[in-house]
């Protein structure tokens, strides 16, 4: 990994050594786990790392326990020469790619299962999606041993997930939530985005359009029914195949809010597929 | 708790604190998780700990979550001042007692699970069981961060549950078997064996004598059938109410051995139930 342009470690072993060697030098560490295929949403978690530790880890891992069969792990985008020249822009510190065999080697047999949270929204579209995450993240602080680690709120739901394994499993990381950041129609940036084709593009900016709309509605009085039924109408209107959720929750252990008017602050969650493309977003209301 | 004989902590903040002003000070940590009510075997995980460390802690807790309704969690033996007394007589530097809202705070949702080592022995006899204790030792260890963490062979399916689940997870600790301290008469030491009558207590002892000779046995070229039928036999005999498994394994995965001679190292478990006393035992062969 000579040729990438920052240092970049593949194992368990060298990661350890190389924070090891940053926390007797005093300094504290951040961790910004990523699937690749960066964006300037990964480099801002980046960046936010950097505030808090004098070092940042990213690492770049496509999680196969987390894709259910059918889904996208194969096709999902990969281009390392590019994730470390762009972790470099950032001043991230190291690189941590290991393989599928370091992560799971011959007879790997545990689950990390986060109850409530992992059950509604995307626990229903994809039922051994979080505890893929769960296990998966559990094993990467535990293998990084970060002071802070910092993940993405465009993934808001699995945010929660991780905040509560976290505390459940008492693992001594402070977990930080980081802004989305979106195009300037509005589209939260996602490497799934690269699925869009040119025509599909402009319509997928719809989802965030349709979200803010309902936290515009549910401000001015309407139900969380009416609220939720505009923003699933507006989506089948623009072209989106499947809606799998356009709800209203809380923001800490997403309950359904309703029925009628919003008594309190809560967030709204979208899932919807466009073409091929499987897109979600959330906005506080 | 300062009528204690060594210094004890309630709270996750706290242990921490010692563990880390032992660390800064250059010092490991050994760890040695109990449910209490100390006989000496816990006494030479202790003393095992303190060769392995400078310094060791000892957790009493009696995990509800491992223990199934109709199971003995209200009527487990308790006694906080004795546990005291013999670990500070065995050289333990700190008692870590925590309450059950301290491990398990309102809104607690996560479980770890080890597939396969979890799933036969005790695993068919206490369905939920393994998932308690996986639960619960990944969280006392993440609590106490030791550099190594002891457990005793008597429990040795939870042995290897555990040692599974630090290596899957990565959590950064070594987990190490102490051996099963017993009576005269051969019976593993054990806090339940607190219930057993002074008529039970000599029956027993037939416990760890059916498992040597179902050993003797294979060694002597008996098939694993003989030797399991023998050894039911044999505890049927000495008055046992209920066997629940006596069975020739893998000592590292637990994958069923046999039919026919064994060709290679193995180990017999076995766990029946004695009045109102379950016992649990297990041989090298």
């Amino acid at each position: 990994m000579t040729d990438l342009p920052l240092p970049a470690v593949r194992t368990v072993a060298d990661l350890r050594a190389a924070v090891r060697g940053w926390r007797q030098a005093g300094e504290r560490v951040a961790f910004v786990p990523t699937m690749g295929y960066l964006h300037e949403g990964h480099l801002s978690l980046v960046k936010l790392g950097k505030q808090r530790a004098q070092r940042v880890v990213a690492s770049v891992f496509v999680n196969p326990t987390q894709f259910a069969p059918g889904e996208d792990f194969e096709a999902y985008p990969r281009d390392e020469a590019r994730d470390a020249a762009l972790l470099a822009s950032a001043g991230c510190d190291l690189l941590y790619a290991p393989t599928v065999e370091e992560m799971y080697p011959q007879g790997f047999a545990t689950t990390v299962w986060v109850a409530e949270v992992s059950a509604p929204l995307d626990g229903i579209a994809r039922p051994t999606h979080f505890a893929g995450v769960a296990t998966v993240v559990t094993k990467l602080l535990m293998q990084c041993l970060p002071d802070v680690a910092i993940f993405g709120k465009k993934d808001f739901q699995q945010l929660l997930v991780i905040k509560r394994l976290a505390r459940d499993l008492d693992l001594p990381v402070e977990i930080v939530g980081g802004p989305t950041l979106r195009a300037a129609d509005g589209l939260a940036l996602s490497s799934r985005n690269a699925y869009l084709s040119a025509t599909e593009r402009p319509v997928a900016a719809k989802l965030n359009e349709a979200l803010r709309a309902a936290a515009a509605a549910l401000k001015d009085g309407a139900t969380v029914e009416e609220a939720e039924a505009e923003g699933r109408a507006t989506l089948e209107a623009a072209g989106f195949a499947r809606i799998d959720y356009f709800e209203v929750r809380d923001a800490d252990d997403l309950q359904r809010l309703g029925p009628g008017p919003l008594v309190g602050p809560g967030r709204l969650f979208a899932a919807a597929v466009l073409g091929k493309t499987r897109l979600i977003d959330n906005w506080p209301v």
